[in-house]
């Protein structure tokens, strides 16, 4: 950490700074230049984030050397993380992972017409929210438990592994039952009692960024979950806010590859959301493999028109197919397989 | 709603729109114009919510006319809302009600330091965390249930109604014990549980807006509390996120005239959090009272080189004393009482 | 346009607002719904925009209907322009146009190095700026005609066309003539002393995007240009600002689909100067082709350490001819040639 | 300035960095701290902003110690500056000055008309555009010179001073003859020409914020013009753009303390631009003042609903007098006068 002291500083302050830095065990090193006077801090800082430093008299401003988040990032551990989900599918290694599924689960019958049909597809593994975080009190809330059931007994006809949201740490034990892999959505990034908690279960965890998350938040929540003892984190870019008025939100491209040289966790796109029309998935989606992400997550609804939620952005079964088979040399040209 | 049809949308497609709005009830009204054809819905079409019409063929744009909140809205409710504390001040009237007070309660000492003062100042409530969300998962989390009982005990000491941060909806019982005001803070605006979940409860709720959260966004949450049953909700501007790099987060002045304007709600603003600096709190005050806002909520610590949290925007109690004397001629001027 | 009415409009009020359309040609229809009252606007009602509707008592809103922007539409125009480049190359057709070069040209040496590095690599133009806009005035601020002159003869050594970038109306005739396409920054994509200036020249235009430009506003800037006469614009999306830290800008990848979708316009993507860092340009260019642009512009530096501006961000020739290597095969299973 | 070095760095490395300083005439520091190397550079860094250091190998980042600006600094000039209009108003000193007028000229009469209205309001100076800088090429784009003659006239027949918007470097000596102060509009705030243009005449210049301008843009623009030897500089803050969607921009209120902290230059603020509404222009004026303005923008138009451009805005003259009215004991109880 650098310490940037005001133009006139006293020395009293100096020495007052010097002083707290000591009592937390931290050296430091003073060098006066001919503008300002700049304190450099010797050992692992991260201990003065509880010190608000920036209220200390003489201070202009605080430099961090070291990145905020450790256990996300690439220096603490330097291969990727991979993370294998039933047996059946590793998300982070040679797999460019397909999930599909509808937003949410309306019926029986429904989930399991997506099921079939993502499946078919080629894709690895279904979603489908039971429990859904709306804008509007007044829109479909989803069908909780039963919804989890619908989307269980559809697993077992079809064979793929289910990825579904949870919303309210009471409700984690119960999603564990029914998902392998158990999804954060973007408005509950930073709920940190929802991280802890599900940073306390045995299933890997899909942590979406908020809106108007930054690449450190995003790292930071999910260092939240990893310091709470689960390792298998996936982190997902869905498009953040922005001034952007033809798009739902901003797809955050870039966050791609910055995401792959800060942190060792899998990252995938949801093209879906990012662009929240059906006619923005396919190029979005070509676009993230392109720039190297682990992974898409693809609203599919056997009927879009009659979707209770986010019908105007999931693609029909058919174009789903025609995606996924657009994808497949796409995919191959970067060196993986679907 | 004013449904904009794509230049050469069929007649077979106006008619497939029309029968889709006969089926829920409304009533339409097609008018064909020289570049594009455009349908009127008639009646309530707030129904529509869960349909996604954007994913009909032939529809090119969907215009919503009314407003998709209902109980937060002057049109509901054209008088505006006061909310009674501890029979004690009056949140929406006449007074600007100011609450001051430390973001952490750190010790039974600090937090009774803080509330003598902040009495002393003439502040109306006491402010102070003992569930804390924080970024890093390294930071300090709040004392939880002892941090409740200390605020408890200097509630006593001094009068001062208490407010009070929940994270989860599993805690709001246990907060709903200790607090006369029950704070949703900034990363939970949209965490629909704990909205419900204090919907259901019998104290008067202070919702902060988002850090990306629109004004329609905020109303909207604000209509998760209503529709939950609570009637009093309190809104609070607290800096929203842009690109501007000297402030934490920019003040959106704005915010306080358009809220009084579409909703009946007491709006309130935090300069502390907006700013992120004690410098910028004086200034972002007067420009609040003089925007017609309804309080204020300011972080004041006992000493602000030793808080826990956000000490470089904590005023001294000396510099909160001098702060509110300088409101004073400034509130009376607005029409209002200090 | 359909006005929207504020609840308890009264019939004085849309008769008044009815005789303002009388007077500029235009028909209406009433329509009095439940909680609204709404007036459609029959015919070109573009001719309202100098009128300030919103201005007018009793109106709470104006919706458009159709888009502010008439020769850059798809509408107006449905096949996609093709722009020819002195013969050698044609934007918006089957060729994914490569525009590589230095930020700046800073000695006759340098841009000649540069331009034979790009040529070696396959590339198509050659970019590199005479004229300069730094954010701070002790910058290094081009060489003005001097760099035209260098720029020229690297064109004659290798055959390769030139784009340059022009800041100020009075060098457009000056620029015009050694450029076989002239730039607008994103600086100055509002300036529209200037955009009238290359509306009236022969050559192509690139316009770049605006750090806050919206969609909308990208192609009103076009639509000066080609209402001034010059039908042969190229866009380019070149980031966004927004809150994200790592990068420079927000590449907003979404830009392509949409834009493709809305005009008939070309568009090609500066990755250099989304990303802010070499690091990023391959993934971004591979995100941006996949995603169906028509070119790329790519800053490349003989010496990026040496470079007067931008030289982070800059890449090497031989990190240039691996790029163009590694785009080969993506821009083939795009169905174009390189 | 100070250089974090990435993990690994080697020795060669450092050796290379520290011969690129030498070269230039800096000293340097090394530091070897448990976890990154990092170099404390001496003397006037601000020499190396031409020189892409995050373009040499080893090095991770680049933090700068002094600001980019320096004549706008009050760093370099403590006290306050004061710039004197035509012997009848002082910017920057006791008075809170106030700037009133249309958006455009239109005609002799309508700028007289608005003149004289807001002479008896008792605002300092006449606003009006003769040339327009507008989003759609179709819009009105001013009077030009005529409308330099009519405010010419407007201004001799009430004694006000007049402020005008220039847009076109070639157009400054003409201006310059009309105007007491010559306006530099948002879009234009990194319009380098223009500002070296303006910056070399003996006008006060009026520079607006760019609408995703920072600070530090803002004031290395204002640097431009001051660099170019004029010294009277005032800033104006006026909206900035983010995803808020009611009102047209987000005022940064705190612009207003941060300016004044950072820089000695007055700064003024600009309403009606900003809410883009007429009924946020009064509340949003008071909180500028109650910030600590200098001074205050705002559109006055005879007849807003026949005005050209920016009717929805602007003010009538009964509604300005209102204001200023209300603002006078507000504007006293900050120290000033009107």
């Amino acid at each position: 950490m650098i310490i940037v002291l005001k133009p006139g500083a006293t020395q009293e302050q100096i020495d007052h700074i010097a002083e707290r830095l000591s009592k937390v065990g931290l050296k430091h090193h003073v060098s006066k230049g001919s503008e300002r006077t700049i304190i450099g801090v010797i050992g692992d800082d991260r201990i003065l984030s509880a010190y608000p430093l920036e209220a200390v008299p003489g201070i202009e401003k605080v430099l961090p050397i070291l990145k905020p988040y450790k256990l996300a990032s690439r220096d603490f551990k330097p291969e990727k993380t991979t993370i294998n989900i039933d047996n059946k599918v590793t998300i982070g290694g040679d797999t460019l992972v397909i999930i599909g599924g509808p937003c949410s689960v309306e019926s029986e019958e429904q989930i399991l017409s997506a099921a079939k049909a993502v499946k078919e597809a080629g894709a690895h593994i279904l979603r489908g929210g039971a429990f859904k975080p709306r804008t509007s009190p007044y829109d479909f809330q989803g069908l909780g438990k039963e919804g989890l059931k619908y989307l269980a007994s559809a697993s077992q006809e079809t064979g793929l592994p289910i990825i579904t949201e949870v919303m309210d740490p009471r409700e984690v034990d119960l999603v564990v039952q029914y998902a392998s892999i158990i999804q954060i959505g973007a408005r509950n990034m930073q709920n940190y009692s929802l991280l802890k908690e599900v940073g306390a279960c045995k299933k890997p965890i899909l942590l979406k960024r908020g809106l108007s998350a930054t690449i450190k938040d995003l790292l930071m929540s999910a260092e939240y979950i990893l310091s709470s003892g689960n390792p298998e984190v996936i982190l997902c870019e869905r498009g953040i806010r922005t001034f952007v008025e033809v798009t739902r939100n901003t797809l955050d491209i870039s966050a791609v590859p910055v995401i792959k040289e800060l942190s060792h966790l899998p990252i995938i796109v949801d093209p879906s959301h990012a662009g929240g029309n059906w006619k923005w998935v396919a190029p979005l989606s070509k676009a993230s493999v392109a720039a190297g992400c682990d992974g898409l997550l693809i609203e599919v609804h056997p009927n879009p028109e009659e979707a209770y939620s986010d019908g105007e952005q999931s693609l029909t079964p058919t174009k789903f197919i025609n995606l996924i088979n657009e994808l497949k040399p796409l995919v191959k040209l970067m060196g993986k397989i679907i």
